[in-house]
């Protein structure tokens, strides 16, 4: 797709639109790589220029990642090291961890590439707590697969004991699972709001925040489960009163009969079309199927438009030039 | 010491001093726990109770903690998991997830305890880099050890491939050591500031910060090293204009001639006579030596008062009523 001609550059103090950008796997850690600190350093400094063009074109960023990988890692740290004695804390706790340890490197790398382009802004990472449904009907039937695989002994003690649930898996054996609700709030948002409005650049919701429900009387705890990242991108667009919701992953445009002869890729879509596209069962859940899910609610809930496209395109995705652009 | 009649308690919706605490290790781990998630999340929910007074005095609170044992875990988790095949982060990633993790568990448990007290209020951890000098002289000469004893071989090993320092440990093998240097600023502070002046509780500069260095264009890169939590408590407060910096601890005042039959206990302290101690050697390093120091140059930057108490007396404390006060 050609990019149309672009709009005239203000400088980068002017105030224009907000923007929340939700950056997939691909933008910390690349298919087939091993996931060193080096590699995935390197990864995010290229996503960093990525992002440093939409804030030097002038607008306002809030940045949300997954953390999947990560704190898939951190949760097996765990798991070792509680086999040499190291007491291991719980997912929504390797969630924090992973918030910060991504956080901390987008930080860094935006940082940088804004003082090289002349355009020094303070970037900065919340530590941010998503609330969940307790009733959510996500909590009757856990799917989401995390740590390594045991055996079916061990399986059943940690049901016994711990209440976890734990599923076969295709003969591989057997994986603890867990919930995935869905994001309804966060938890720090009046916070976000005031930095949005101080011109920070804040980094929130990694990994769709970590899942907490509230008891009775208000009060947050944490919760295992796993939460979706552009789900969490949308609540958070939805709560700031974002513009545009830009959902960056490995492909220019979503596409109905995805991989079949009558292949067709998504440019200008309107949002009766897109939740046509949506009901009709296009998209992959776990891929496609929630950035299409969220980029719908956040048109829907008043979003001027959401778009979805690759992370190079960031620029011309956020302009609605190309990528699949969801409009009201 | 008794306490004083304390002041005529404001609303919480009053606005008065900005106090930055430092919370001592106890605030998180008690002596003697192995370190579970429940003991910690329980630990700091007795500190949120102490840190909710505070707020509800009407005073605005910055929060810096400790991570020693945290992140001493989470390296280690990184060692135990890199035999596995899980490719090991920096120590200034670990930082960073310690950040993440402590700062979690303090910023839910706080909330709680405000929402509990009818004041609820937003609690945010931000991920924080200290800037500090690589000519410092604490890189010629690392002191601080981290991570698992290893045989010589390996240490050497560890020394030729990698530069780093490695030292044998009264024979009971060879650690690797990082340098201590003094933290000079926060890369987050415009953030930090916008946050105060919203009524935000910001709780930062766990660990003393992510020690990171400025290249010559001014970019930031992070550096495996141990930052002193309370000097880096003393910046942010010097950073954040703030009235108080209170450091608390386990014990309800520092002393000179501690531990010996002339020991005397600090109450009210001239920045001067506290000079004339520390210069004479009364307070132990990487343990009240530190706390003084903070102390010490907060009040000659110009601070109000520095206090140095036990996390029972935050309150009493802060309004200087108790612990060893340290003023112009």
């Amino acid at each position: 797709m050609e990019h149309k001609e672009p709009a005239k550059r203000p400088s980068c103090r002017d105030r224009q639109e907000t923007i929340v950008v939700a950056l997939g796997g691909n933008a910390i850690l690349q298919p087939g790589q091993r996931g060193t600190f080096e590699e995935q350093m390197e990864n995010v400094r290229k996503t960093a220029v990525q992002l440093a063009q939409l804030i030097l074109s002038g607008k306002r960023l809030v940045i949300t990642h997954g953390n999947g990988p990560q704190v898939g890692r951190i949760f097996q740290q765990q798991e070792i090291g509680a086999r040499e004695g190291i007491p291991e804390m719980p997912l929504h706790v390797c969630g924090a961890m992973s918030q910060g340890q991504i956080g901390y490197m987008i930080q860094q790398a935006l940082h940088n590439e804004l003082l090289k382009a002349g355009c020094p802004k303070t970037v900065v990472t919340l530590i941010c707590q998503s609330l969940v449904d307790p009733s959510s009907p996500a909590f009757a039937d856990p799917t989401k697969p995390i740590g390594s695989f045991y055996s079916e002994a061990e399986a059943k003690k940690a049901m016994a004991e711990k209440g976890e649930v734990w599923k076969e898996d295709s003969g591989r054996g057997w994986r603890r699972v867990v919930p995935s609700p869905e994001p309804l709030a966060c938890a720090e948002i009046e916070a976000i709001k005031a930095l949005i409005d101080k011109d920070v650049v804040v980094i929130i919701s990694g990994g769709g925040g970590i899942p907490v429900v509230r008891d009775s009387r208000g009060a947050l705890s944490g919760i295992d489960a796993v939460i979706d990242k552009d789900l969490g991108a949308q609540v958070m667009a939805r709560e700031t009163g974002a513009d545009v919701l830009l959902i960056l992953t490995d492909v220019a445009n979503a596409a109905i009969h995805y991989r079949t002869p009558g292949e067709k890729i998504l440019e200008r879509v309107s949002l009766k079309e897109m939740k046509t596209y949506y009901r009709q069962g296009h998209f992959k859940a776990g891929s496609m199927g929630p950035k299409v899910l969220a980029a719908i609610r956040f048109v829907e809930g008043g979003g001027k438009m959401a778009v979805i496209t690759s992370l190079e395109n960031a620029l011309p995705g956020a302009e609605g030039r190309v990528g699949t652009v969801v409009v009201p």
